[in-house]
């Protein structure tokens, strides 16, 4: 078995001399003016030991990853009823189609696009004010990564509201269905402020734990779902986790993921073994982080960690 | 961990009293007359031994998945030069649609949509006349095997050849695009007739050894392709390997597999662990096999042999 | 030659006894509550002769049918320039379909789908408040009708900017292809209160006198565009007035037309011979007035006035 | 009234003298070495008279144009229940789009797209040998131009047949659908044939007149189809004659045509007045005649003819 210190540390510096580093996002002004040439990985593993290299420590904005907690929580509040609101397929199309919405009347293909992410958002608000139900969300991300201070980046939040056309649009379209039972704007506003999270790559592999170890806690042995549930999660990380990009994914990392676009920071679950967190700003043609899926591929093979065989 | 043999027998047993079939596929006459009763489940370890119940040893028509073989076969014959020729990303539509193919001018999202499999089965005819490329299939299906004995069922094969109008739509618009090198009825031909070969669960477990251990066959230790290879093959097989039925597999199986419509079989891989085929007759809304996919569920979860989780 | 009084009698007595009235839009809550069996007919010749019968003075909802006149007035802004940021061509798909926005960039296909009709309205807003570009249209149409007292109902946009999700999803999309100039609530803002321009047939046959009369007022004389401009705008009617029912309307009136959903009106044009406006609140399964359009096909079939030949 | 000889005669001249002249189809290798100077133009009085200029008595490949004459053929065989294999909407997509039809399951949009003029060709075949329904769609032909001496051009209609891949995959996704009645190589071999016949500007505007003179030969008065019929025809031809730019065609010449992408030729209609016949070889990016376009829209201007206002 390689050591896993040896190896994060390897990565990082084999990262850090790379000239191919993938664009920034300049979809959110908030987001355009970060350091191209950061690099961060952390890697926490069942027994509760952690690597960490590069940037670890810098707060991004967690953007499309929230969405695996988002889904948690939803699945926590009305089971498989969720399922009735969000297929879990890959979309087959690029992350922001509206197409495929119209097809299928409204029932986003997956959590983990950002119309069905609008719709797990939907559910998590039901019943609740926007603020109210956004605490719940934070409060529960807290919770898992172990450490009350991550927070929402509110300028990041601000300027998705401000820009975020694409997904007014899919929220409307959705509710031009009826599949939507809260206010657009007021499902909107809890959805762009969730992306806005900010967490480090420490904190966010922290708050993956529970997906690598059968849904517990892995130091406190706290349950966070059924270990079924953390399976199927992983399931749907790994065939809807990268929009367009979930093929490609698994065919070379192997293992389940969920990319942020905006920010570029990538949550990847190693089952039984380990939660790994790694951020770099550079996205490639799918919106993914460039580098974060490179050095991804280049743990998981040195580990032995792909879920396709050792 | 629990005795294979056991479970086994008792996933046959409980199958065999199930009322819910799901139903016999009616496209190709020669299938229909099949017995909606038969059920069969063989389990090959890396260890070699080997678990099977029911109608493990009734031969059946295996359909799609024989284009995990033909894909293994381009790729040892071009490697990852076939990639240029499709894709590796899950559909999201119906399996034999034509609509993606006219949006990506005649590139298949992957190998393994009918579009797909015939863009491979093209690639292995190049240079060939199609009684040698059927013969090199057929060669390679026996090798994998250890079993001189596989045939090609000639009346499945002239039955899809008189109806098979789709896959005769999908080759022509292929061609249209100059996507095909071969002429379209050589390369139909082929793979009307590898579609047509014809195997038991037994047989079939067999063939698929090498891709859950590394791939070598673990009883002679022959290398058949690359361990590498072997995992992006699995991985494949996670993502695309029951059309728009991919991720509720993922979801509820957690093994890479490959469902082949017309006969109702099921190939498995539990990577590092053993390969699993099972096979009953009637299918489900997406065309594969009801029972298949719930004796499979059964296995992944009392075997605990979920990729995602233990 | 017929007599234009007597058939336009006739045919407001037959509609008045016949039980297929088709169905009353229930989108806009303030439409659904409109008497069914209303049915009004306006005709007016190149002479200024003017033959009504029924409701023809009862005033209705134009709804769609304001896209001539903002058509109209917006290439009288900007001229063929307006081209770019609309095309002209049949939709061939539902006429609230955001598929086609994607595959074509947030151009719209025709000015007369809602989406193109959105990219005219925000031509026209341009460099504009909101309430002056809404006060020009009203102008206008007070100028083509020779009736200062048209006048908007506000309840209807209001309602429709309560429930237009649609149209909401629409803008937004389209901005998110920056294809709008204005903020997306200006631009609907307008649009949602020109569609609820509220006329009666005589003053939509007055109103489109100009489209019959080489782009001139019959009676004055006065120019509102050039012959051939009043040549392409019927042209655009015939080819798109009626969503994916233009073909239909083609084939059965045979004549420029253009239908205003909600309320049930249509506005008809006999270039060279008459301006026809009729009203019947019951809708087909294409959202066109069922009533409206048996009148308009025999209207034409006893004038013989149909342009495919007499 | 300007001098419609005069006019012809200016036309022709202004033609010859166009840099612009559109690229030469290569799709079908016979038709690729076709002279890209060519231009022939021939117009028929509904009085019989003659006006022709230029090339207006070489034979080309009428391609496309003979849908016109299939439609008719079918109508008169079956009458309005061909509608319930064609559609008559425009179908707002390229004109060899195999997607619109998996969306209406195997049911073209219209009778002059490909896939439409496939199953009225299936209709026409229905009940007879191909060699049969061939001689009964060129005889009409020959009927309707009162000329005995139109025939097939066999080298266009093999070098299609040969190369035709879309137009297969068409005839085999409606198959696919039970959308044709007779095997599909017999349909297809009618309509490859069918498209090859060969005919001058003059021969073409002869066949044309029953469209532009009440369904009757206006020489002989002998009725071809009833007056609603000729009516209806035309405004199927200015809704879908030229595939996605029939709008286009409409907004800039105002009359029924359809064009014959390959080989160059459009036939148009002036109802009431004339029928017409263009060639140029030369093709827009729409794949029909340029100059045939431009030819017609200065026709229709001079002459006044627009059917969308004097």
């Amino acid at each position: 078995m390689p050591n896993l210190d040896l190896v994060v540390r390897e990565i990082a510096d084999e990262m850090r001399q790379r000239r191919d580093r993938g664009e920034v996002a300049t979809y959110i002004p908030e987001l355009a003016c970060i350091d191209a040439q950061a690099f961060g990985l952390a890697v926490i593993g069942v027994d509760g030991r952690v690597a960490a290299a590069g940037d670890s420590d810098t707060a991004f904005s967690i953007q499309s990853i929230s969405k695996v907690f988002t889904l948690t929580l939803a699945l926590g509040k009305i089971g498989d009823r969720l399922w009735r609101r969000v297929g879990r397929e890959p979309s087959g199309s690029p992350f922001n189609s509206i197409v495929q919405l119209e097809r299928e009347r409204g029932v986003p293909r997956n959590p983990f696009i950002n119309a069905g992410a609008i719709a797990v958002t939907d559910v998590i608000l039901s019943g609740h004010q926007p603020r109210e139900a956004l605490g719940e969300i934070l409060r529960f991300m807290q919770f898992v990564a172990d450490d009350p201070s991550i927070t929402i980046d509110e300028a990041v939040a601000a300027s998705e509201q401000r820009t975020g056309f694409r997904n007014i649009a899919l929220a409307n379209y959705m509710k031009s269905f009826d599949a939507l039972d809260n206010p657009v704007d007021f499902t909107l506003g809890v959805y762009f402020h969730h992306c806005a999270i900010s967490m480090s790559c420490r904190q966010l592999a922290m708050a993956g734990r529970f997906l690598a170890h059968l849904g517990r806690n892995p130091t406190t042995g706290h349950s966070v779902v059924q270990p079924e549930r953390a399976r199927r999660i992983n399931a749907v990380m790994l065939t809807c986790g990268h929009y367009d990009g979930s093929g490609e994914f698994a065919y070379r990392v192997g293992l389940p993921g969920k990319s942020g676009v905006g920010g570029g920071g990538i949550l990847a679950i190693s089952p039984g073994k380990a939660s790994i967190a790694v951020w770099s700003p550079g996205l490639d043609a799918n919106g993914n982080s460039h580098l974060g899926r490179v050095a991804l591929e280049a743990l998981s093979k040195r580990m032995g960690w792909s879920i396709f065989g050792a």
